[in-house]
């Protein structure tokens, strides 16, 4: 179950990851890695800083089959894809859920401290989409405007107050996998960002 | 002590990095992780080229708080924060005479050359601001024009040059972490930059 | 031999380097990182990527001081290098072809899949370039035009294929590496570049 989430999270990523990449007006090779990027690197640099190596995607090689197959895909339907926005978008908001959880699984399993573990949920969700926009030279979005890494925080947050409790962990991982997402879309419905330091 | 000196670096680090974030207009997780990555940056990479994993700032919680409350302190006094520029500036240049030792020691205890070791202080000293610049779609100022890592790569120098002779350990630290600040002290008092290859 | 080949490539690539690192008007210091990250940034990724620490180049000396002899030596004569571009691309050539042979064998060595194999020598051959790049605050050339991945998985597909049949291991090599060189000597020469997804 968590597998097939995992996969679907993939396919969102890889396939917004083509999106920008023809955006930019990259040549096929560029585009395959960007979808490589964008779908992986947010694991591959939480695998680097916790020392788990030879990274995840080296070890299983479903995530290179799904992300080679997401990408064709995705050049060969470019001009259909808009019809996909809100699946993708869908696939995309289950995936960081799922991403965060993850993370914060390795960081606990690597008896690293909540807030850090938390820091790994986050950043395996959020940190494919920011090395995707510095190999396209644009400052990242998710430091700008985008609520993305919010979500993951508080659905981490949720995670370790819940195991406070004498709830079965399966039970917590789904709470909290859910707060990320539906805060997430809440997010996005309603136009919530952070507040602005900056004078309008 | 050198603890001391340590945190005062991640400060100063720390709020150079909201000031950039700021100034790119970034919202409030943005201005977090650069303030994160300015201070830490270097330690991280060099933590992952010598293969010491979980890197540092995953084991010793103190710099997460650190930093954290010294980036919600400059986002709070961002407009008054230029009154603290000189006692800031002085942080600063303590933190990567500091910095510079502390990746030369770990370079050391991994057995590696003394270029090598003097390379890690230099790579600890400078590439958060580095990884900073890169994230904000900068080319990195330290490769352009500020005099960054040459007192760096001096003090190095000084202090494999200072171990040859029957000197005490601590006397050696010392010393090449004076180099290091007082070389930068003078470069940036007196304007001295390299050796410029550009026709004027 | 192989060593003698290895050292080529590094030189080509340090010199590629300086270049693209004046073009920007970096300082001294400045345009010695370029020139590091380009000859070594591949492989030094892969070694993060496969857990092999410290990073090859902090193992072996020579690798620091032919690049940064190289790079004096491009400082000195930039205004001549033009003369020297068809042995340089050769070099480049030559090197490509040999860094991604050393990268599939460290992959092999890691017990990874053949294709994981094949995109460990690509990277190795070609993301010194994208870091490079990156550092300069462009868009990885390698992702927009420039022919340079596409032989690099051509002559591990080779290799791979080769293996199959019962031919000597140096064979093996030596035909993998040529087909990498050649394609790319090909491809340089008539222009040919991955089929545009664009309209013209």
């Amino acid at each position: 179950m968590f597998y097939i989430i995992d996969i679907l999270g993939v396919i969102a990523f890889a396939i917004s990851g083509v999106l920008v990449a023809i955006e930019k007006r990259m040549d096929l090779f560029g585009i395959l890695i960007i979808a490589f990027v964008t779908s992986v690197g947010g694991g591959t640099l939480r695998d680097l800083l916790i020392g788990d190596t030879p990274v995840s995607w080296m070890r299983d090689m479903t995530y290179t089959y799904v992300i080679f197959i997401s990408a064709v895909f995705a050049i060969l339907f470019r001009s259909n894809i808009n019809y996909l926005r809100t699946s993708l978008f869908l696939f995309d908001t289950i995936g960081i859920g799922l991403y965060t959880l993850v993370g914060i699984e390795k960081g606990i399993h690597a008896n690293l401290h909540p807030i850090i573990c938390i820091a790994l949920g986050t950043i395996t969700a959020s940190f494919g989409g920011v090395i995707r926009d510095i190999l396209c030279n644009e400052i990242p979005v998710i430091f700008r405007k985008e609520i993305y890494a919010t979500p993951c925080i508080l659905g981490g947050v949720t995670y370790f107050l819940l195991r406070e409790f004498p709830i079965k962990e399966n039970l917590v991982f789904v709470v909290a996998g859910v707060v990320v997402i539906v805060t997430r879309l809440l997010a996005v419905k309603f136009k919530i960002s952070l507040p602005s330091i900056y004078p309008k």
